[in-house]
């Protein structure tokens, strides 16, 4: 059985897992685990890691539209070097930071890969706290997009995509350059500023071609992207050999932890003002019959699967 | 640098570590790992695995005095087995139940070994809230120890030790018993009963001997424990060969997850009262310059190191 079955299997037997992170009593939950040989290629330093595997599940929090309050990490590694600890733990208390949560801990653990576990915790406002546009209402699922609203994305696509290559290329300022790719800023803000805006909104672990079948299984409905408009990070552009190798970099390789959302159109100036990260259109809510597609072809359900 | 060094290296960089959990705006976080070559012998089930990993994030709940909410678990083996994975859940589901908490997901990755790390959240009771007999008031931390109050255990001693002896055996019999040896009940209710009783108070996943000398230096304190009072499980008679390896087994092993706390005497009868594993003083608080002893001798501060 694969991971994405494995999955599915889960969801089905536990009623609140299912979505990008867990709501009990209003408090948001969410997990990930991020280890070298698949998340953290050559190169990556600790405080990357901290920042980026922390980032993770902080993205999982934004995406349900959640103020993000605290975040743990198991650190698993064959020793304990004091240096790369406090690096990763600069990197976890920083990322925190950036998105008004609190780094407050967790566990070490004795492994023999590099390996990280996060935990990040949100709140999801109450009704009577309501600013006057609407924003900062429950939390946002996977599941209520309607046909005729706007498919709409955060921020710059293509980052992390952009960030393996540079990885590979191996020298000192491409390192540099891919360390900073990789630390992501989670769009805690913008989810916030969503909320009460969007209908369904997902983070983009796994990339936004896939994001979207997951977004139209969940919601009951069809997509219809344009390529154009996708926003891509201008890092790809020094990467990608051509047009095709940028949109498939930019919408297949995942990793960008942006958000995915639908909003409907007399929502849309305002959901846009809202988000610090920026909120474009990309396409529509269809009907789930005219499936997802990008500029009239259907568009594979494929990603880079993550180990 | 060794694990406790890294563990007591991160508590002085960050202000809410250090403790069974920490806590934000009164919610309780704690996060652990679990893997295969070091916390799951050859025999343990899955159902056991699950209740196991996820119980001992539960128990830092318990130790803080906190009543727990929901707990979420990482999932990683090389391949994922539905049955495997099922009987996992089943026994997060139902450790998660026993406390009147809710399981609610996590996440699944490839890793080259059995691995798990479980995050449990739970809630620390309002003043407003407290009863009659000034339960539940506050978090329990590890610092609250004074000199002249009762040193306390909840339920009996050795439970993992003898559960371990029973793996290494490998009959059918033996690992049935095992089994169930490993599936504690996580002492919510008991933390519960102690908050605004005890005044210092932790889980005892390091072994008794362990945690009083943590327990001892986190409250600037010294224990005089009495080594016939500590009430050690009967299944370890049928593994132990004479009084000394029982009492070794009982007090340095670890991995119990019973609560250790300091209670003072005028509130002792109503937090035994109220205990529903039972509560048993086996010692007395003592300045910190009388050390940590047992029947008057110094107690090692020697436990299984886990990996």
């Amino acid at each position: 059985m694969n991971e994405r079955d494995a999955l599915r299997r889960l969801a089905a037997d536990l009623p609140r897992a299912g979505d990008d992170a867990a709501v009990v009593d209003g408090t948001v939950i969410t997990t990930d685990m991020l280890h070298e040989r698949t998340d953290f290629p050559p190169g990556t330093t600790r405080y990357t890691a901290g920042w980026r595997a922390v980032g993770a599940s902080l993205s999982d929090v934004a995406a349900m539209g959640a103020e993000a309050t605290a975040a743990v990490a198991v650190y698993a590694d064959e020793t304990f070097d004091p240096g790369d600890l406090d690096e990763f733990v600069a990197g976890a208390v920083d990322v925190c930071a950036a998105v008004d949560a609190e780094y407050v801990g967790g566990d070490l653990d004795t492994h023999t890969e590099f390996t990280t576990a996060t935990t990040a915790i949100g709140s999801v406002v109450d009704e009577a706290d309501r600013d006057d546009a609407g924003a900062g209402v429950g939390a946002v699922t996977r599941s209520g997009a309607s046909p005729g609203e706007a498919l709409c994305v955060t921020g710059e696509w293509g980052r992390s995509a952009a960030a393996l290559r540079l990885f590979e290329r191996g020298t000192e300022s491409a390192l540099d350059r891919a360390n900073d790719l990789f630390r992501f800023t989670p769009r805690v803000a913008d989810g916030r500023a969503l909320a009460g805006n969007a209908t369904a909104m997902m983070d983009s672990s796994d990339g936004l071609a896939r994001s979207l079948h997951q977004l139209a299984e969940a919601s009951g409905v069809g997509f219809a992207l344009e390529s154009d408009a996708v926003p891509v990070h201008p890092a790809v552009d020094d990467v990608a050999d051509d047009e095709a190798e940028r949109f498939e970099l930019a919408a297949h390789f995942g990793e960008d932890f942006e958000l995915v959302c639908t909003v409907p159109e007399g929502k849309l100036d305002r959901a846009r003002e809202a988000c610090p990260a920026g909120l474009v259109r990309v396409g529509t809510v269809r009907e789930a019959d005219e499936g997802v597609t990008v500029d009239g072809d259907p568009l594979p359900d494929r990603g880079y699967t993550h180990g």
